[in-house]
């Protein structure tokens, strides 16, 4: 496998999964030269003309769609760990023989563990999507056909829209739908708020199958997924598990430690001047991030002012700012609790975003970067602000990149993070898997000093004269080291199992076997 | 020129142009094997990271979208007679002495009778669009360099969809937009409601500039036309006439005749159960058309029924039935007056919806299908059922298709129409352009008798002992003709002045100069 340095000097394949693929660059230094991907015309005479499009189950909407061997099956994350589908779909190839399937998910949950056998008996080749929790580890391990691709949302977008991911059949599993296809995540039992993630996979896959377990008259609005790029709807007793829509990451922190970052973050923000009247924020589904709305509400109530808009990953917190008055907008581009499923179906301020919206790269410029501050997580971080959301220092592939790599283009991006965690440095020479290069990340604010990226001279400017405890990054590694010791590095393999795209579709890294 | 007779009987040239076309095939018959538009992928590394694309001038924003000779440059039509864009669009390139520019408006009104001068000048090549009013009486005059081609309202969306026509730069107009470019025109002085018909050409056109008189702070919600479509957001001083938005046609008619021709056509849908429990209708632009839900109401009270969605042109008597709990949602392609876009704006049963939803005949399926009832209008009819809306019977280009031939698609197609105008038969031998096959159009109601297409033995099987006046369709002619003499035909020249599109991009008629 021919290896090449690429522009933040990590050593990645030139080829993934026997196609070519280009090294990071550099941010902005890739400027493509093609053109969309261009999807097949179909016409109103091949579909019914009274617009009925149902198929009694899902295998005969697979059959009807023409599922063979080699496929790309897509799926999206709404219903987040209470997921019914994906895993049914493959059990559904699985019965029908078909082999060297490409899963090409939105993201995978725990619940997903169920698919292991299929990449273990060659239903499915290899899985581009997050790869979180047991998959992540399969995957690291070595075990999986082929290479996984992991994806920011926005690159997942991109990646679909410039032809890098032809996907064959989409299931889009929805709340509500009707004959026709038109569906929405927003009312049913299975409500999982927007649809956004799905949007690309209506817009560009050959085959369009919408299954729900709430089949309404047409016309189902708002069809946030429109019928007019469906093939098929499957009306099944149940598409989701309502209480596992609410994952872990998107419970508020009790935890001491966590409020004191996100208190001091949002200190930070008010020193800075970047909580300023019309002000536009988004935080991460960490529960660190989901805290520093809070003390960003009451920062807002002290000084009198308002944000113009917040994205989401909403969740009550947002949703109560938003009644309040304290937002103008919520922008969301999923809803993480029933509160903002209530709030998106009923308040015309609360607004359905997308990935083409928010954070595909290659359109003509997109929301995230209009975002005045972004908070967000990390597994590691290193001296040159590089952050690492994927693996941790053990080397395993645990967890998605999410919208986290869109998000870095955002004015200012502050990661609240704790110096060390179980007694491993969080802050390190160099993170093992770069997901974001250095100079998009602005602040690393930890329970023992905020470091700043030198190339934000304003931010330290302002800091000036303050009571904020202002410390290097390198400060910040050495005292990680001095608790913690120098942290063991994980032990690889020379098999590249899974690479990270950049939000432009070039290569940032490689996650290499981990050999135990 | 090469001529083909078409599979309705016409003869069509088998290029338009310079370009091959393709002769109607049948309803139905023509499947495309090629694949959607692919535009070129663009990135947010080459806009500004701010999100801001503000342009000074119009001008600026022409010459930054790369303005030049040939070019295809499309406007919309939403401000229907009240447009004060496209006529400044053509004006800034008649000054920077740019040529052979192909117009592709989504529809023409008398207010761009200013535009013939460009297509004298050559500034104009021709004109892609509906030939209404002064310009289609230029191009029927034979003075146009190239030649028409008029295509419905879905038509232009599977043109543009499918790459028959490349929009380089479109223009929108918009009520409201953000620096970013979204827009909308639901809220502003120059309120226009929904802006559907401007959708294909953000998705395909090569460059969008947005043009707005009321530029809010981002996010301008809702995003009719999403930002990361749009290259430049221009501010002038006014974009729109609003009361010249609604148009003649949008008028409920005062005549005694036409009254009883929507009293006919009503009684005739309730007669046949055409309206039932859930029915669903969309009644034209004309005040015939209009005044038909008039009587719809009253049946529905009486019967204690309501209609599960009515497609708007929306005006003030369809918001008056959504609002009195007749109809449950208005599916709405253009806000035809002022209550039309307020409804919009506030009532969440008030959708907009676009050519790709309603009309698009290369999609999935399409609303237009689903519609029960589907009431329009024509300018001649013969006994063949077959339909004209282009032209008179002096041969002369006069009006647009509009949705017209997509409508045409709904379960039962009425058309209430006078037996004859000005001591002009309408309904003839054979009319003078075929806009729409008569195997598609199944009742003529006229003051004089009903006539019923022979295909619907259901429709004739269900008024059997009713008390329509039901005639055959040669009767209505002969009638016509008793009173008024057998009409003159047009005296028309070899040229081919215009082609008539139908939903499939395929050629259904041709338009020749008129000889006076």
């Amino acid at each position: 496998m021919t290896l090449i340095k690429n522009a933040a000097g990590r050593m990645v394949p030139a080829e993934v999964n026997e196609k070519p693929v280009i090294p990071f660059r550099g941010v902005g230094k890739y400027i493509p030269d093609g053109r969309r991907f261009a999807p097949r015309i179909y016409s109103c005479a091949s579909y019914p003309s009274d617009g009925n499009k149902l198929v009694p189950t899902l295998k005969e909407a697979l059959l009807k769609c023409g599922i063979r061997d080699g496929m790309t099956i897509s799926t999206h994350h709404h219903f987040r760990n209470g997921d019914l589908i994906a895993n049914q779909v493959f059990d559904i190839c699985k019965e029908l023989g078909i082999n060297d399937l490409v899963f090409f998910p939105s993201a995978l949950f725990p619940c997903h563990e169920h698919l292991i056998q299929y990449l273990e008996d060659g239903t499915i080749h290899h899985i581009e999507g997050s790869m979180n929790g047991p998959v992540g580890k399969f995957c690291s391990q070595g075990k999986m056909k082929g290479q996984g691709v992991l994806r920011s949302h926005g690159g997942r977008y991109q990646a679909i829209q410039d032809g890098e991911v032809e996907i064959d059949i989409a299931i889009i599993g929805a709340a509500a739908a009707d004959m026709f296809g038109n569906a929405n995540g927003l009312n049913g039992k299975s409500a999982s708020g927007g649809l956004g993630f799905a949007l690309a996979d209506s817009q560009y896959a050959d085959k369009v199958i919408v299954v729900t377990d709430n089949l309404v008259p047409f016309p189902c609005v708002p069809w946030q997924i429109q019928g007019n790029y469906v093939d098929c709807t499957v009306v099944m007793d149940k598409v989701g598990i309502p209480e596992q829509i609410v994952s872990g990451t998107t419970q508020i922190t009790k935890s001491p430690d966590r409020l004191l970052l996100a208190e001091m973050t949002a200190r930070f923000c008010e020193v800075t001047g970047i909580i300023h009247d019309g002000f536009s924020f988004q935080a991460g589904a960490g529960g660190t991030a989901l805290s520093v709305g809070i003390y960003f509400s009451e920062i807002m109530r002290r000084l009198g002012i308002k944000s113009r808009f917040a994205r989401g990953g909403s969740n009550k917190y947002l949703v109560s700012m938003l009644e309040e008055g304290l937002i103008d907008y919520i922008l969301d581009g999923q809803t993480f609790d029933l509160d903002g499923v209530k709030s998106m179906a009923r308040n015309p301020n609360h607004i359905m975003t997308s990935p083409f919206t928010s954070y595909n790269y290659h359109g003509k410029g997109n929301f995230a970067n209009l975002v005045d501050v972004c908070i967000l997580g990390a597994t590691e971080v290193d001296v040159n602000f590089n952050a690492n959301v994927v693996t941790h220092s053990d080397g395993y592939l645990l967890h998605g990149i999410g919208g986290w790599q869109n998000c870095l283009f955002a004015k200012t991006v502050i990661l609240p993070i704790p110096l060390f965690r179980d007694r491993i440095p969080v802050v390190l020479d160099e993170v093992t898997t770069i997901c974001g290069p250095g100079e998009l990340i602005d602040v690393i604010v930890t329970e023992r000093g905020i470091a700043i990226n030198p190339l934000r001279t304003d931010l330290i400017d302002k800091v000036k004269g303050s009571d904020l405890p202002i410390v290097s990054i390198e400060q910040l590694k050495d005292m990680a080291e001095k608790i913690c010791g120098k942290p063991a590095k994980a032990h690889f393999g020379e098999k590249i199992v899974a690479v990270i795209k950049w939000v432009d579709g070039t290569v940032i890294d490689a996650a290499r076997q981990v050999i135990v």
